[in-house]
């Protein structure tokens, strides 16, 4: 035996390079909120059944409470020899109280243990993140009601489509960011199932209350098969694709940002606080926070593939591969609830170019589907009203000019059908004319900001 | 100009190559129920609106009823020069009913007619992955009460842990099942909402009504926002994530199937409806089926990251990247309903070898566990009663004995705590000690199998 | 038995929807060149070898022949009752010669034999793949040559930067296709090594040549693991990951060809065959080619990421999971080889409006990193004269002006060290300037496209 | 502006947020040896050409001297206010040699400077990465050498199919592994190209000596052009591809490793430095390396799939999007090298229990292919063979005998083909006929090892 052996039970006589190699201390310390709550809630469960002495059960939970402190004020001994997060404060209570620590691992394996510490992070991480998705959403309703008489160009393929309001640009995202709050909370009512009590993966041969420490500990429910409680990651799928949902949603609008502060579109301007210079070019004022946000959705896609590559093909029930669920975890929420955050506080910050927004929502033959549409009015067909306005636009591009900028005589060469009030087809005329459910007209618009300040509030 | 000019307004003098490239009939005309359902409903809307004749209306609605027939009689003139499934319907109702087809296109775009038609396959589609889970919940739950008295191994690690019912074990996969029926309908819901009448992404100038529509089609609700009506295709990324959990969760029955057919294990024997030969190797029995579910889960993984990437850093509205939805849509869909059914087929063919499982539950020393357990009960701390009974183990071991086959007086050379009870603990004894919710205890099996049936039943 | 069993001697009594799930023959058609072209030089190997009567091998080979015939004039019975390629080319070969067609079969197994279609497949794609990519650089080289006095903005950040040569830029794709062009290589390599000879997964118990079956197929070299050759998909994962790049590639050349044909950059202008328009918007001129290639990426990283999560974790050695090698692969293939041809068609067709492509060179003030340097040339550290020169574009910005419209007392009075000689610094200065191996001077682009043009034809 | 200024050219003025969503130095710190070593290769070169002062060249080159050694003794001042490890050493030179350091940033940029960082470390990993598969291959090639003579049972969907040599098996994975060394090979000549003088994206305009430069950092060529040379990460690419197809092969021998321990195998034993026990079921020994290796591979395969996303789709040249190329690289190192480790490791402390193995050999009628081969030496065409012998397996099957137990006169009901010799044939016959290159007879495995030997050597 070349290594020394470190008295853990775990981890007896283990090759040097096997433990490094299985070692997650280095990570999973960060659950010790959960495991020691969890331990806690075990313990007094344990000496309220009359499992173990409830002298012994309050000397654990005040050895775990003083633990705890231990680790908020920075003063516990972090040992690398003992591999986990577990074993770290299990050594812990040992030194403090002496054998009954032993106790506390009745009716409790570490397979259950590990299971509900996960899950309570990931439960308090979607809170998180709904609050995250919230506040983003509050930030863009509070840009939309800011822009709310802004004209914008409304884009298909990028190219200028027909006219908008930006507040109803805007919502789009208000929208797609509900979305994403459902999905966090779909994916927190999966996680909050509490599998302690599985024990390695049969049950426990104690008579144990599993509900009252559900209660403990915020569960609304316990587990039921035994086996698939130890087996199951299913919430950190769930979690990572609401992730991966959302900061492709981010993406989507950074890439958006971007554009809009090009020197070419110069639809918004970003503040100082908000851009960034450059090491070698004095003028620079990049949109860095929107391409690090856009950047980083690879790195959560990235981190749903692991976990579902991860399970792939295990049998049940627990296998060590499971530990692989924690570090992409941490990073999928180091980098989602920044990113909710940042642009949540740049939104505000952003100055809009509302002359040159409106300017470009003019260009590029946006009343063409109106002018159709205006011919449908008159009694065309819709697709021969089409064939008319695409030559009508022919003709005035190759001039130069705008469909605003024809005459009515010139109209009529196209169709007799055409009357003065044609001429009446402006920017605001168009956008007022989609006056439906869910369309730009100002009223719809005012309407869907009413409804969006609702159900914020709600 | 090189290439002849179809006369289709959408492909106008298309590069051959182009078109080619950018046409998607070959695929797509698979949503022809979709898309002639979306257009009869919106046919009748705009009559009953007055923005079309009522007798437009009409012919237009049994125009395209005619073509439906047509379709499905396999008489359609399906023609690659246009370019989609739209643009064939288009034209196809043009030639019967001559220039009031134009008149469909009023007050609709393709972007939001692709976005309803889509929708509506991924909610059919939905549905029928709901009844594939169902089903192959059905197949698990009747396995599981045939093997209601049957005791395997359970495992951690791949290795022996403890003993449990086969039955528990099965019904795992059940409650797996259960979560990916939940993700199917969240998906679903997801889904549910109509895009028809945003137009191109502002809505339309017309006095449509959406909900009754929406009401015709099946949808619940309308979408709230135009442009993102028709940039929006997060319900496809819930559809390819509840089809990956899905699949991955299948991958770990299909792996199991594999071990326990092995030569080495001999847990269950496939029939011969459901193994496959060797084109050399005339004893082979292979787990194909079993297999091929496992390895198409690596497709639908694909099929995630397929969507999720084409998605990411998009500007709004609609960009032509957004076709790219629908072949994953379909490979996923090919792949899913499939693997459902036929793993439903083979379950209940399944010959359980029941003295080998149980045979391979006593060894491996599974009843470790509950030895320590017993000196628990006796009064020793739980990881000391660990380190005593490791003890006994590794001299069993060296014996080439089990635990079963030690003596009181032996079993005393390790702790005098132990009494004549010791004897008893055999692997039933070990499963009814397991009697707690979730656990493995005969009684608690009963009570989940009954459960279960009721779930599926409710 | 509830099911008709087939004829067929692997599917006897294999269940029906066993079969639906398992059979292959839809897509694997595809391989009948490559199966045929085995077989035939297996047969004649077999001859050669006296394994079987050189009669038996000759009346295979001709029957084989006769059969390709067949498929190619499409007038073969493919038969979906017997699974894949090979089953029916089998069934195919007994009608037409009778039982001799059973000594084909000697010293081969479908597991060495389906190993060595994919891989001729595989050799044939990258081939085809080195020719698109090439075709794809000549395109870009000649687009590059008609632009080499076009003066273009320079981006980071999506910002200006520095003003560049057009052809510069666009010869940065040059060097990426490059590179993608070395890794279809690479994949090339890795495929081109030939497993049959390796039987199920042993070696064959017959006196074979394996060399000379090799180079009668094309092959370099023969593996040299019989379990290694049968387990082995390692070149599609070469194969999908060189076409990830490449698509990656392609995606960032597409979006700039959106960037620059929007209306607010109009940098290029797509012509009438390459630009689509709209069901709706009669003035639209959409780039949908660039759009589909670059959302076609995503397909493409699924099906690398499917071909990586099938081989996770399987034993050796041919496991049914592998038969998913190939849908991916076609749909890989059948993705990258038309946008290659599109873009190279595409290209050429661009029209570039160099007067504003060279007035945004100017904006933005991309001369400010000159005008640094020209203090470094003074004497000043660099970190000082960036301090300086931002100063400066404060200044202009506030005025509204652009450093070229400065005076010289007005840079005097951010530093003293400014001379007559800073009014020099303009956007063609600053291109020239840049006189380094690699960078933008209009020498060192000559050299760059004159070493590119080399390389094409090398 | 609410926050507080810090000094740095980079972040004045930057709101807090912003900062700390940006900064990077928690972890491209780690990258400080190749930013040291960038930096005084490049103010050498300056002092060399000219550009700077020979006197202030030789401060700077001793100034990050002394640097580099503060930080190899822990004295370093790590300030989060400055955002990367960039910034944190040019800070430093200032406090250290005043301003002079200012100059070490001519005719440089952070974008040719953080390629060329990330491209010297790229190079060493992959230099890593080629030793520790070496050192792996060298391991499996010892562990195939003393197991030159142990028969295994040679698997084909995961059932008996012919009798191998275990070194056979072994030996599979050699190849895989070289071809691993390979790609690592090939994703280092794709780093090693020097961006550096590639300035912002442009060149610079000084008249510097990149080719010194690149000699002096061991890189062997420059890179042509400045805008793909910034713009470029395709060698990380190239790096997480190699590095997911390696993780790919030890899964598969992890997932090999787990089942040959497995209790209904017990092909191999873990021996106690490689086993972990459990924390509850004091009998355990499971093969946690194993899984974990397994496990991890999902998170290299996220690794590739994030950096593919995070390029989709970018316009040249730098965006900062590419900052987060990083940490994905550092993860996949860091999982990477220490699985081939480990692995190595492991791997001479298995226990084959040989005469275990040899006995699976044998059962699950592997003889069955020599038998029908025996028949096509008589004269049998294969397929003819097949049948005949498939019976006779179903024969002996159903008496639950093996093919070595049935009699002559058995056989001949079969078929009157049968001969004496049919007698002999068992697994060491079977095992010597596969006398092909590649096959597993004894002479070619044992060529096969000197030949692998000799490949390590070379």
């Amino acid at each position: 035996m070349k290594d020394p052996k470190p008295s853990s039970p775990t981890a007896h006589g283990l090759d040097r390079r096997a433990l490094a190699f299985s070692a997650s201390i280095d990570y999973d310390r960060r659950l010790y909120p959960q495991d020691i709550a969890g331990s806690i809630a075990h313990a007094r469960m344990l000496g309220r059944q009359g499992i173990i002495d409830s002298a012994d059960a309050a000397a654990i939970v005040s050895g775990l409470e003083e633990i705890r402190a231990e680790i908020e004020r920075g003063a516990f001994p972090w040992r690398d020899e003992y591999e986990d997060i577990h074993l770290n404060i299990e050594v812990r209570l040992r030194e403090r109280i002496g054998d009954t620590a032993g106790r506390l691992h009745t009716a409790r394996s570490r397979n259950d243990q590990v299971a509900t510490d996960v899950r309570l992070f990931t439960m308090e991480s979607c809170d998180a993140a709904i609050q995250g998705v919230r506040a983003l959403q509050r930030a863009v309703l509070e840009f939309a009601e800011m822009e709310v008489a802004t004209v914008a160009p409304g884009y298909t393929h990028l190219q200028p489509a027909q006219p908008v309001l930006f507040a109803h640009h805007l919502l789009a995202y208000f929208e797609m960011l509900d979305r994403d709050g459902q999905r966090f909370k779909q994916a927190r009512d999966r996680a909050d199932e509490m599998p302690l009590g599985s024990g390695a993966l049969a049950g426990v041969p104690y008579p144990i209350d599993r509900e009252s420490v559900a209660r403990e500990l915020g569960f609304t429910r316990i587990s039921r098969n035994s086996i698939d409680a130890v087996s199951d990651r299913d919430f950190l799928i769930d979690l990572h694709a609401a992730a991966s949902a959302t900061m492709m949603h981010l993406s989507r609008l950074s890439e958006e940002i971007i554009l809009w502060s090009t020197e070419e579109f110069s639809f918004i301007r970003l503040p100082e606080e908000f851009a960034t210079g450059s090491s070698i070019m004095p003028q620079k004022r990049n949109p860095d926070v929107a391409e690090l946000a856009r950047g980083r959705s690879g790195r959560v896609y990235g981190n749903l593939m692991a976990i579902l590559t991860t399970l792939k093909g295990l049998p049940l029930s627990y296998n060590r591969d499971l530990q692989e669920d924690k570090e992409a975890l941490f990073a999928t929420i180091d980098i989602l609830l920044p990113t909710l955050d940042v642009l949540a506080a740049m939104l505000p910050s952003l100055r809009v170019n509302r002359e040159r927004m409106e300017a470009a929502a003019s260009r590029g033959y946006t009343l063409a589907t109106d002018v159709a549409d205006y011919l449908v009015g008159k009694g065309a067909p819709f697709r021969d009203a089409h064939g008319i306005v695409a030559e009508l636009v022919k003709f005035a591009q190759s001039d130069g000019r705008l469909l605003t900028d024809l005459t009515l005589e010139e109209y009529h060469r196209f169709s007799p059908m055409f009357g003065e009030d044609v001429l009446a087809i402006d920017v605001r005329w168009s956008i007022a004319a989609r006056d439906v459910p869910g369309g730009t007209a100002p009223s719809r618009v005012a309407v869907a900001l009413q409804a969006a300040r609702a159900r914020l509030a709600g």
